[in-house]
């Protein structure tokens, strides 16, 4: 059965659709295509999956695809680049439709591409990781990486359908699919302490991908991450919290070049967040051990790569968004289900908490 | 004395002022600026004339200049990578400030850039040309072209602040102030007749750059924008009146490579709309004759060069973003003072206009 929740943002709301075989089904899309052009913006790992069946769900509009090289080292303003003259090259115009059918880069590229064509068209998310189901395709939060930072360059821009077909995620390697299973953990953590108490009993089923478990848990993190949009959208303040962990994964991904998977880095900054927030004397340490032993029982990364030092990870924080003038706001956890986004905390518990984490330490 | 407009978008209004000496007085500036650091974006050309001034007048920020070539040909996604990357290396957080000092080019690529650097930071226009101060400046309207279109990436994105300081328009060359006064006779046609008729009272105050006639003429225009901007942002109905002529012109601009300045296309094509709104049976020929003769009373260009056929013309329009899933919308003039924006035109009339006004005609 397909469930439906909504992005409430005014005349911006949107539905979030879940369900099986939603991929197949012309009427899924119709209401929300905007012209008779679509553009559907998809990967080269995932267009020999599903490419061909959208293409036949489709049928009618003017259909070009845009393939894109696979990988967060491809999430650039040059692939941006190339997307747009496709755009152009298939003449397409203010009414065409961008439809994004893989993970996290594709929907962030092709959701720039969709603001800013044009000044702005139509755009739907058909996302095919977990990682993107749960997190990426809500909200609205679209961009590509600056070589000095994530997500540097960008746009708020709501699509107008995410449409998750969970049998996509049948395909997704064991690796990607743990790191989707990072960010449903963050909304346990953030927001929701029962659906945390629900995720430490079901390890098991979605470690072997039970569908029904896995429902639930997409069904639940889309819940709380909408929430917190409706009423938040440009992240002037409580949507920061959605980045539980995203301070400290970002310089990482970004010191290592991307060779983690985001939710593998943002996996070792939850547990880093933690450490802080224990630290900080916000977070009790029975808490504080239940966190980083329910990521450790999905068998995700709880430490950065040894080559990493404090110093380097300041550095890199720096530069964070999440920075303002100067200042270094994180967020932190006062109880499992309870995150705040704060720039007060013991500027020694942060230097610790680096230490305990950083390899090659001059301290 | 300062004058001050606002266009009134809610919680994202914001005021133009008009006036002479705003860009040497910090109290002008202080309350839109959002951080302590500034980034002034401005071109070769600007810079050794009014950079000096705008950064004593910012004393107390951490004030960066990033310098851009001038003219339209570098209007482009390169040109914006390159501020991007400018505020990366000097570590611009999400409170920083743009400030756009110069001409149309100069803050169309700084407001794309405002509306995408980590997803939007605040923006201020300094307009120092006449183009600017009357339209380019004022409305949000972001973008770069793409080598097969004008403006085809883009953003919608309000400043905080319009300051016009009409000093900043002695400098300006001959050609530049009348290409701009193309763009305060449009305001005229589609809006305002008894501007128009001031207008053609006034023709030989405006050519000598009346400093009473010039405050008028930018504030009417100015006036006329905040208006049709405030009940349709994001150009879904009325606002795109405001490209009488331009879709006529931009045609010409990506034809001619950018040989016109974008004042002198749309002169063309707004005496180009006027031929087809008379064909078309809309626009009485007295009216349609009063409109060519003040276009060229200005000196500015009323027929397109000789080397761009109909076809290349009609062509070049298709691909224009007035485009609706394949049919061609225009602006055209029922009256002076009243433009309207339509599908429904006698092709036959269109390709009369377009066999009139090209050269090597094969028809």
């Amino acid at each position: 059965m397909t469930e439906t929740l909504s992005v409430e943002l005014g005349d911006r709301s949107y539905p979030i659709r879940i369900g099986t075989g939603l991929l197949n089904d012309p009427a899924q899309f119709a209401p929300y295509i905007a012209g008779r052009q679509v553009c559907i913006v998809t990967n080269e790992t995932i267009a020999p999956l599903y490419l061909k069946a959208l293409e036949s769900t489709l049928i009618g509009y003017q259909v070009d695809a845009c393939v894109l090289p696979d990988g967060e080292e491809h999430k650039t303003l040059q692939t941006y680049a190339n997307v747009l003259d496709h755009l152009m090259v298939h003449r397409h115009n203010r009414s065409t439709t961008l439809v994004a059918l893989g993970g996290g880069v594709v929907g962030d590229v092709a959701g720039f591409a969709a603001a800013t064509y044009q000044r702005g068209v139509a755009f739907i998310q058909v996302p095919t990781t977990l990682l993107a189901c749960v997190d990426s395709s809500v909200g609205g939060k679209t961009a590509v990486n600056h070589p000095q930072g994530k997500n540097m360059i960008g746009a708020f821009y709501q699509p107008r359908l995410v449409l998750a077909d969970l049998r996509t995620l049948d395909s997704l390697p064991a690796r990607e699919y743990l790191a989707g299973i990072a960010e449903v953990v963050k909304y346990g953590i953030i927001r929701d302490a029962s659906f945390f108490d629900w995720l430490e009993a079901h390890v098991d089923d979605l470690l072997r991908r039970d569908a029904s478990a896995l429902k639930h848990a997409v069904r639940t993190s889309c819940a709380v991450k909408a929430a917190v949009v409706a009423v938040d959208e440009r992240e002037d303040g409580v949507r920061a919290i959605l980045n539980y962990g995203h301070t400290f994964g970002h310089a990482i991904e970004t010191l290592t070049r991307y060779e983690y998977l985001h939710g593998e880095a943002v996996a070792i900054g939850m547990v880093m967040a933690t450490d802080l927030s224990m630290r900080a004397g916000m977070l009790d340490r029975a808490a504080g051990k239940r966190i980083k032993s329910l990521v450790a029982a999905f068998g995700l990364p709880v430490v950065p790569p040894g080559n990493i030092t404090p110093d380097a990870m300041r550095s890199a924080m720096g530069m964070d968004k999440k920075a303002i003038d100067g200042r270094l706001r994180l967020v932190l956890a006062r109880a499992i289900g309870d995150a705040l986004v704060t720039e007060r905390f013991d500027p020694g518990a942060f230097r610790d908490t680096l230490s305990a984490h950083g390899g090659l330490c001059e301290e």
